[in-house]
């Protein structure tokens, strides 16, 4: 089938790779109708983490499930699924306490930009919609495996509450999707810290209220004159550098929260400032099984869009020029159709 | 009049200071009942904080409004009140948020372990209890002014709810306080870990129902092996060293909260493990004057009794003997009459 594998740093290529198969008999198979490229792959694609040997991609995905193992109970062949990007069981306590990312059974599997994934422990990672969606809903559904539950988990992790301010660090798709998030949690006021103008138009259509362009120091006092001195409610954090934390940790007010979502790279945490701020800080790999039901009866029933984020299709053939053109940030995030 | 005046680590000394006066018309004067020695004081007769000059020491106390400024309406002299280590307005919008440390007026003031105290804008940092208490009464109202709201702040901070599992880090006045706020709040399982026989009796009196002796690595071991291999729901960290937060981070289950309240030293948060598990990081200067109102309530009627954290009453000339008794643990915490 085809699939694709990381090289090296910048080298990405569509190739001919093994067609997965039933494993363990929890496993399902399932033709891929689309996945996409995740800001969390260009940090192997830029090089700022180490790509050792060729590796498969991906870990984006909604399909139609082929084939289950023998031991799959609850999903079944010619389902159309939806799943994180962490195989959980959803039966351990960590599971049952909310984070399957913690699943003390969890499996990462990646290699999901291609043709067919295997999925380990189906019955706990997949989740069967509605029915067959439309063509439009592809793209939100696609955007509810990954950037929109990682989004709503950074809302949850801030803490957003009805009639709060909300400040976003990040517009990538993830920031984007935690705008939505907000809005949908009944956030008054919603803040995206964004310089560029197709993503701020975005925002806005997501339920943003005000636009920040200054970052550092500079965005922070933008946000302390919006909110009587004192911060926001809530800040997500949806980057993962040093400045971007700090950015949102002092654009918070006391006893306020952060939620932070992006993967930490070389981040160091003021454990002073945190102390005497009383700010929350709480993040991780978002439980997107958790919000799986809700995000996708959302979707379903059209009271959100995350698939806006999408604002590249390409063929899985031109995997290589999708990495490209969300490295040089082209695009938001390029949905790829096998 | 007799106040306390730190002059270098461990050369503390009870002298003739100025009488207090009112400077503000916001201030009052109030005669003291009763004062004590706070483990945060032992930073500085310990040397690890610095001590440049003679400095007047102590931040609890209760005692009686003996005059007020013009500008004081709500307490009065005769009222008998309890206040919090940090003035503030009570009314800037981080005292409406709950969060008084945080007040954008607030005013440390020192120099409690004294007859005489001059406290700041008396109106927002002062509570009339409802009468003149027993003198049974008093350990416990002093304890409310700090070490018990900084234990209760660390049970919010720590998100501890009702059927909840709770570590308690720190066998301190603060950390037993902690237990007492982990019963009040539902707790079902309160682990306190101690070294210490008479804490540990002390825990469990105010309602551990667990000890355990480890430490570091292997403390956070025994805590997992009594939370199904995942670690506790709530962590109070109530010390502030490195040691102590790592220990409290690593024994709280993926999801769960530390509140911390120990004044970090030199504590290294470690980032990755943060994300990873999902815990969520709150703490601060304790608003105690936000938990004021209620915990007086509790103490007033004999609902609580952290006064018992008080083993040792000494003359308040004999401060320099109170502070050597709890730096050597001979004592938990001293009270101290003027």
């Amino acid at each position: 089938m085809r699939g694709t594998v990381i090289h090296a740093p910048g080298d990405v290529r569509s190739e001919e790779v093994p067609d997965p198969r039933i494993i363990a008999p929890t496993d399902a198979i399932i033709r891929t109708v689309a996945t996409c490229v995740c800001g969390s792959d260009l940090w192997s694609y830029r090089g700022i983490n180490p790509v050792t040997e060729p590796t498969t991609i991906g870990h984006e995905y909604v399909g139609v499930v082929e084939e289950v193992g023998a031991g799959v109970t609850t999903v079944k062949p010619g389902q159309y699924v939806v799943g994180s990007f962490f195989a959980s069981d959803n039966t351990c306590p960590n599971c049952r306490n909310g984070y399957q990312t913690s699943c003390l059974n969890r499996e990462y599997f990646g290699g999901c930009q291609a043709e067919y994934v295997r999925i380990p422990q189906a019955d706990g990672t997949l989740v069967a919609i509605p029915g067959q969606p439309s063509e439009a809903l592809v793209p939100g559904l696609l955007a509810v495996s990954d950037v929109m539950g990682t989004g709503w988990y950074a809302a949850v992790a801030a803490e957003v509450k009805p009639g709060a301010t909300v400040a976003v660090v990040g517009d990538g798709a993830v920031g984007l999707c935690g705008v939505i998030a907000a809005k949908e949690l009944g956030a008054e006021r919603i803040i995206a810290m964004s310089r560029h103008t197709d993503r701020q138009r975005l925002a806005r259509e997501f339920g943003a209220t005000d636009i920040v362009t200054e970052r550092g120091d500079e965005g922070v006092k933008v946000i302390k004159e919006m909110t009587d001195g004192i911060g926001a409610d809530s800040v997500l954090e949806c980057v993962g550098t040093n400045e971007s934390m700090h950015q949102a940790l002092r654009a918070t007010r006391p006893g306020g929260h952060v939620g932070f979502v992006g993967v930490p790279h070389d981040v160091n945490i003021p454990v002073d400032e945190l102390f005497s701020s009383h700010v929350g800080l709480r993040g991780g790999p978002a439980p997107v099984r958790a919000f799986l039901p809700d995000l996708i009866e959302r979707v379903w029933t059209g009271r959100i869009n995350p698939g806006k984020v999408f604002d590249l299709t390409l063929p899985l053939a031109q995997v290589a020029e999708a990495y490209h053109a969300m490295d040089v940030r082209r695009a938001i995030k390029v949905l790829l159709q096998p």
